[in-house]
């Protein structure tokens, strides 16, 4: 699972990231790619109080309340500061997603694609970051001095083309051979990287320690949790 | 985390399940103790549609959609069946809590708290059920025919004295020496329980295997990942 792709919708307040990427996200689903969604908000949302009944437990003072139907599963969880991209990954979206998009995380090390509304866009928020790949603006190529100042190479799309937007996407990060399997290690709340013959001698010695428990003979799937 | 007390208020629809637990929560909770709650819903609850520009992207059709804010997190993730208590518990709850409280769930394994309105329970639900612990009810405990015929040692409160079951609830399943730490192991989505010398020989083992990594000497929490 450490290599579904991530990429990240940027931009300054107003500029239209929710509806871009509502688009970019029906033409990607409508094509069977299953994605995560993370929404950055520097602010408290309110969802907990808009769900009628659904959320009184969490406004009596529960700390996570999950909500539990056939069809799917709701969580409202208190935090004591923000999570990372990496941290909500791994505590809350499935395995089995082929791409994972956040709404915000300028800051973030990976893909992105800033959306650039002339009005209310001054100046990129990605200006001089290397992770950048493209702009989404209401402005022509040409007139887009923000990005032709310092990198020619970020490809330049209209910010009402969600279609070429969304093939780009797919031809840059969803045409790839997809390869979930893998171990991923988290140590303290840290992401532990590991090099290839490192993370195969932990699988094979996790293996060989579960296979004799009972239920646990060829598993496709292992979780292992210690806290001290 | 496996012990983690989990307790369960169940009884047939429209009784008052959801009014007395959140009376329990606040009153748990100003006593400062750390709940999460698992709501069972039957039919597909409307949090996403309710959420407003929150979930537009589950709409236009990602899998799960995160919000995450510096306070709090929301998830939705759509499911092809409904999850098991142990799978919400393992995928959603955070580790530190004190108390797991259910609405819903009759058929669950552990403790049960039923509540009864006699207008609307023409029957208890959990008749039989050796894991009920006591009645919540609009009806004398003389009258309460439904639980004085199976057993008389299942507690019996008013409906509408949160106090006293609260006060149950802590004295019996919060008082107790809290022991979070441990070993929690799944495989193929089940959980598999561990005898304490198999528990403690995973642990060793794993620590051993990762202790000379970076950043992963004395860890006091370990997550691993397998997927083939």
């Amino acid at each position: 699972m450490n290599n579904i792709p991530i990429i990240s919708f940027v931009g300054a307040s107003g500029v239209g990231k929710t509806t871009l990427l509502e688009k970019v996200i029906t033409l990607l689903s409508k094509k069977g790619y299953r994605i995560g969604i993370i929404k950055h908000d520097a602010h408290t949302f309110e969802i907990d109080h808009e769900g009628k009944d659904s959320f009184r437990h969490k406004k009596a003072g529960a700390k996570t309340v999950v909500l539990s139907s056939p069809e799917k599963v709701a969580v409202v969880r208190d935090v004591r500061k923000e999570m990372s991209i990496n941290s909500i990954r791994f505590d809350f979206l499935p395995d089995n997603l082929d791409i994972i998009i956040t709404e915000g995380y300028k800051r973030a090390k990976n893909p992105k694609i800033e959306v650039i509304r002339k009005a209310l866009s001054p100046k990129s928020v990605c200006k001089g970051d290397k992770h950048l790949i493209a702009y989404a603006a209401d402005v022509k190529p040409k007139r887009l001095a923000v990005a032709d100042a310092w990198n020619p190479k970020v490809r330049i799309f209209d910010i009402n083309d969600a279609k070429s937007i969304a093939d780009f996407i797919e031809k840059k990060f969803l045409k790839l051979q997809r390869k979930d399997k893998g171990i991923y290690l988290m140590v303290n709340g840290k992401d532990i990287p590991l090099k290839p013959f490192i993370a195969n001698l932990l699988i094979q010695a996790v293996n060989g320690m579960i296979d004799s428990l009972k239920d646990c003979r060829d598993a496709d799937s292992i979780d292992i949790r210690i806290r001290k």
